[in-house]
């Protein structure tokens, strides 16, 4: 196994919790010292000049602004993609809400990118299966949920020729199981407890999930996309909180036979009250939605987004706003596309010259343009098209 | 949970161990004791005669003789049948080794008698996925084997129309996978452990593996027979070691909706060497094999089948034989049909007048000709065949 302190971590250091359950801090989440529990490595300036070389376009906002900021063997992916080798990219999500917020978006943003800057196939798991063992909800209605939120990834602007978008309770079967039954082999319940904290008193569900995550780092789980291409390298583009199952997943590839799957990894996106974790499903004031009016996103700013901004006008004026801590501003580093105006927010309010009326209008504005965009695109996304997505065919513009 | 005190026991009383993967007994195997401890019922004489009036035929030796000698609501199932409600019958295989033995034969020669008796449709599982968990075999090989193993099944003159024969890594998906997250999810580790005595240092692939023998006794798993018939009755043929399988199907099938199989079980057929277990088939001298020559068939009974004779001649034609340890007696009442043959058997060998030698030399011939007619019926049946009895499909004539 891969290092990993996490359980320890867990139990002596109850500060910060991270599993693909739970993101939990008392205060800023240590990013540093995630890296170092989890045992991956930081994504440094030259590795992100290296893709902009290679793709011969600048590097994503997502990746400039160290959103995306660990990984795993991602030099190694690039080392082949030099050398003419490609590889295909495989990111998810566990349908368990109709809505996403704008944090959920932030994966299927870059792995756009990615696939459109690398020209490669990509697989994009909706793990129905595991919020209906996760959370109390039929099998019909975590399908209708994988359906409708495989709507929202599709309005991403992914190219249907490269994409594969799968449900697992379609497509569990054939060679996607058999490798579910050579991974499941490999671990045992003590190794899960390690990684993901099961217990004897959870359900055979749970513990037998961990393998269904795994597999489609492997091209052999998908003989219509990848026969003869046994040796395909996988890129995941993923949260930082989904590495247990993947460190789990390149400790076994090797012991059957598989190559492991390179990771890069993103922080979480900030709750609107502050950034002490991910946002959360459970409470709507804590996340703008890309189902949230106008209206929504402006009361939700205003009310909600914890200000950086000094109690008076004037000490906010004397001492600037505290960018550290400032979710308007930190917003707009994952969503304001121009580098110059937000180096120009910055200084204008990291000096107290811009108040924080001003930085949540601007942010505003940003979310309401890029929510409106998203539902635009998500209202012309037929089901049709979702079948055409999600149909289990070869994909007719894998590597160019 | 239904009546299962088989921990304890086992942990008490080490004397005997009735398991899916172990049989082991000091003595002879105590099936009153069984039938206590796993909490099902015996099957008594006015069951079999109720069997005999509704099928119009006489009860199958295996029945009359005792072999299959325990349920669980099989008279539910004749409840039903008498109003003119059917059923189906659902019974496995392991694939795990090439050659059958008479022992692996028995489920199958009894459920043909039952399909042909009560005109019902059958699924065969292979559970090629099991062995590949359990045994140190590869993927490949077990679908192999599967396929190999499905002749011996089909040799036993299953009816096409009727049955519907599936290998795991083949057919698991769909509406089977979808049960077999229904099933995971009321299952917790301390429930497995207890029914099956898995540990913490156990793979999860046999924790995850319960489910996916259960899920078959649900008619919702094979929607191309049963769509529709989600309340018909599932008769599960087996022998009495798989009895745990299905103490947890039964007890988890009315919190997801579904009704609880019926079973009919049998005991052990016994090793040449004597009745204290199964047939091992680590040990080729402790069972007849199905591709056993009637030279390897004489020489076995003559040299392994432990006798209940007496030490002389003189000594065995005044006490006569011990039929309750005499292996080719109890063979006999396995595979003579002719009960009046039995009977005088019976008679001559336990007062004495027939000697040890002649009465193997009966159990020869008759094995001889059971094996030689099993194996001219295997060796008639082609991949295509398999194919066929294999293909997902509608069965024409399941309920005529």
């Amino acid at each position: 196994m891969e290092p990993n302190n996490q359980e320890n971590v867990k139990k002596e250091e109850e500060e910060q919790v991270v599993t693909p359950w739970e993101v939990a801090s008392k205060g800023k989440i240590d990013y540093d010292k995630l890296i170092d529990q989890f045992g991956c490595q930081r994504l440094d300036p030259t590795l992100i000049q290296r893709v902009e070389r290679l793709t011969s376009r600048p590097a994503h906002v997502f990746l400039r602004r160290g959103v995306f900021f660990a990984h795993r063997e991602f030099n190694g992916i690039l080392d082949a993609y030099e050398k003419g080798e490609k590889f295909y990219l495989y990111t998810g999500r566990g349908p368990s809400s109709e809505a996403l917020h704008l944090g959920h978006l932030i994966p299927f943003m870059f792995t756009k990118y990615l696939q459109d800057a690398f020209k490669v196939p990509l697989v994009i798991q909706l793990t129905d299966d595991e919020k209906c063992l996760w959370k109390n909800l039929p099998v019909e209605e975590t399908q209708r949920l994988a359906r409708e939120n495989a709507k929202d990834i599709i309005a991403c602007g992914f190219d249907i020729t490269r994409t594969f978008i799968f449900s697992d309770f379609d497509y569990v079967g054939g060679a996607f199981y058999k490798n579910m039954i050579k991974v499941a082999k490999c671990i045992t319940f003590n190794q899960v407890h390690g990684i993901f904290g099961f217990t004897p008193e959870d359900h055979i569900g749970k513990i037998s999930f961990p393998p269904v995550q795994a597999v489609p780092s492997f091209p052999s789980s998908f003989p219509h996309l990848f026969t003869g291409k046994d040796n395909l390298r996988c890129l995941i583009p993923c949260a930082i909180d989904q590495d247990p199952y993947f460190r789990m997943t390149r400790d076994v590839a090797p012991r059957i036979g598989y190559q492991k799957p390179a990771l890069i990894e993103s922080s979480f996106f900030p709750a609107l009250q502050g950034d002490t974790g991910k946002m959360s499903a459970s409470d709507p004031n804590s996340a703008i939605y890309v189902t949230d009016s106008a209206k929504d996103i402006k009361n939700k700013i205003n009310r909600y987004a914890f200000s950086g901004g000094r109690d008076s006008v004037e000490e906010h004026r004397l001492r600037g706003a505290n960018l550290e801590v400032d979710i308007p501003f930190k917003y707009l580093t994952f969503f304001l596309d121009d580098d110059t105006e937000l180096e120009h927010i910055k200084q204008e309010y990291g000096s107290g010259r811009m108040l924080t009326g001003e930085i949540k209008k601007c942010l505003t504005e940003v979310l309401t343009q890029l929510v409106e965009r998203h539902c635009k695109a998500r209202a012309a996304v037929t089901d049709a098209m979702v079948d055409a997505f999600m149909a289990v065919r070869p994909l007719p513009n894998m590597f160019h």
